[in-house]
């Protein structure tokens, strides 16, 4: 039997964001999100690393074309999240808490109807070098 | 049904180690462990990840506060072995070889009691930029 | 004659920031400072190495201990710029842009009082991974 | 139930290679490898982390010898792959698209034989620090 | 007196190459230029960061905009090296050796045309993560 | 005229230290050096960059040739200081506070009688990711 190969394509992006609870006090936001809570945004630069398994085509050697793969990146992630404020800017995250936790399920989300259904799909998101994500687990 | 997101953290200590077997001769030691048996130390900058698998909060959306995990790092792990001789400073390497493998064992065995039981634990130990191990595999 | 060691000490603010020139339209400005005019802002893990130059002292070896240096990068840079919006929390960008060389120069004319005389120091900041400054050049 | 821990062991080499199919005209293959198909060749530096998992030799402590794994590497992957041409230079490629996909899975079949049966293998190979994969996934 | 500000922008090519002096035999190529003589060539990721100091605008805060400085490193370097065999598909090495050294000539030949005359270009160029040059030195 | 090109080549190796200095108590010494005092030692993973300037040869286009620089390095500094105590092992830091500042100069002293005289030696010495030296400054 075939083994599944897994590509990854590595892209970024950087944004404002500011992490609170709406019906929370400026206490309790400030209590739970530290720093993370200022009123008026703080910012990253977001390492987005997006992984595609599947067995490669037989002619071309590729699960997937990473040009293909970082198009769709830039489609449905760098337009809507690159140079924004994902707080004020964004319908993803209206309502949303903008963790690393949350972008990465939104970006999986946005992501897995592009990926062909035999293929998985995985993403893994850098907040700073020392704080990351992957989703699904 | 839901799935779990994975969260980083990654923090570093420096400290000084020896590799060797204490019923073995110098030669046996040398042979086996080569320069890492030098009888007066030597040592590295080790990077620690630490990984917790869970749902995220709906309300925080965090599967757990990385401040809270490094300050967890930072009890269990930093003030035991940071700038510390791993042979002669730490009860945990008294009679137990200092192997990265090893390491990476111990600091998962002092993390996973202060991690809640619903979540996953997985550490990743960098002993240089080129020589790591996770645990559990 | 002895020559002088150069000692660097690196560390990291995450802020969200805008460009722009208040007197210029919209337009104008989108069309100079890109996707980097934007209104909401968006932000950066700015990365910030200080260098200071000097003979080290005969008893201690060091030019300058990098605690210490890292301390007054603490007080004088990081407790005004980290989780910030450098436009709208700080004096120092109310009518400056807060474009990488301006953040240098003024990074180092808020360390340069807490270096003595006789020591030499030059900062790099790196606005993401593909951008950065130094200063003096 | 002990379980398993792995360790990875990173090393690297320098090749030429071009992505074709040679039953395909050269605008079909430049329409789907891009630049990559350039026959001339390009080429890059391969950064390859070797992984095996098992559970560490209770003496030593190791579950394998990173210097055992690197010369193994040295053996079975630099001296047929480094500063050569994949397409030109080695008999693996003769017939089989030099895509990183293949590239691992042909690394994997080379070091197999010299892994114990006991210990799982696991391949990751960076063609670019943007593009890399995972063989099996 | 103001002080300039250097700014740097980092980008990537991937190219093949082959080191060799065409009036030596294969032997005394290989003697000198040891696995990097292969008749076949071998291949390299390469780093490029340009530097360009002077006063920064007192209205922008740019000394240059690092996206006209991508353009350029575009227009003039990657559009000619970018997926290329240096010594076969450029008019630059066709008499020249692509050592590291002699790239970041070129290159800063290439570009210091495209800069105002009233700022310095500097180029650093890594073959390899270990392997760098800068010039002017 | 020509200009210089600087060509860098980066080794590293691992060794275990102390900063004290013997005629202060120990409560003097962890009070200048903190945790590096450990009368235990600890350790680092030193990442050593050689820089030498010069004219490239017209013929081979290399300044310095970096295989015999990465050789000169470990003749000279790999073979003493690697997987080695500083304070113990070494005759350079037996009266000589091995911070990184004198690391680097003892270094530079090392390596420079093995450099052409019409070329320029400099060295960076990395103690950790955060912490480094350059000497000459």
């Amino acid at each position: 039997m075939e083994q599944k190969v897994a590509v990854f394509r590595k892209e970024h992006f950087n944004a404002a964001h500011r992490l609170f609870h709406a019906a929370w006090s400026d206490e309790k936001n400030k209590q739970v999100f530290g720093a993370c809570a200022n009123p008026n945004y703080h910012g990253h630069n977001y390492e987005l690393v997006v992984q595609v398994n599947g067995i490669p085509d037989p002619i071309t050697g590729f699960v997937i074309n990473t040009k293909t793969l970082s198009e769709i990146v830039d489609q449905e992630v760098k337009s809507k999240f690159d140079h924004k404020n994902l707080n004020l800017d964004t319908q993803e995250f209206k309502d949303l808490n903008p963790t690393a936790e949350n972008i990465a399920i939104v970006i999986y989300n946005l992501i897995r109807p592009r990926i062909s259904n035999h293929l998985d799909l995985k993403i893994r998101l850098y907040e700073t070098e020392r704080n990351f994500v992957d989703y699904p687990a």
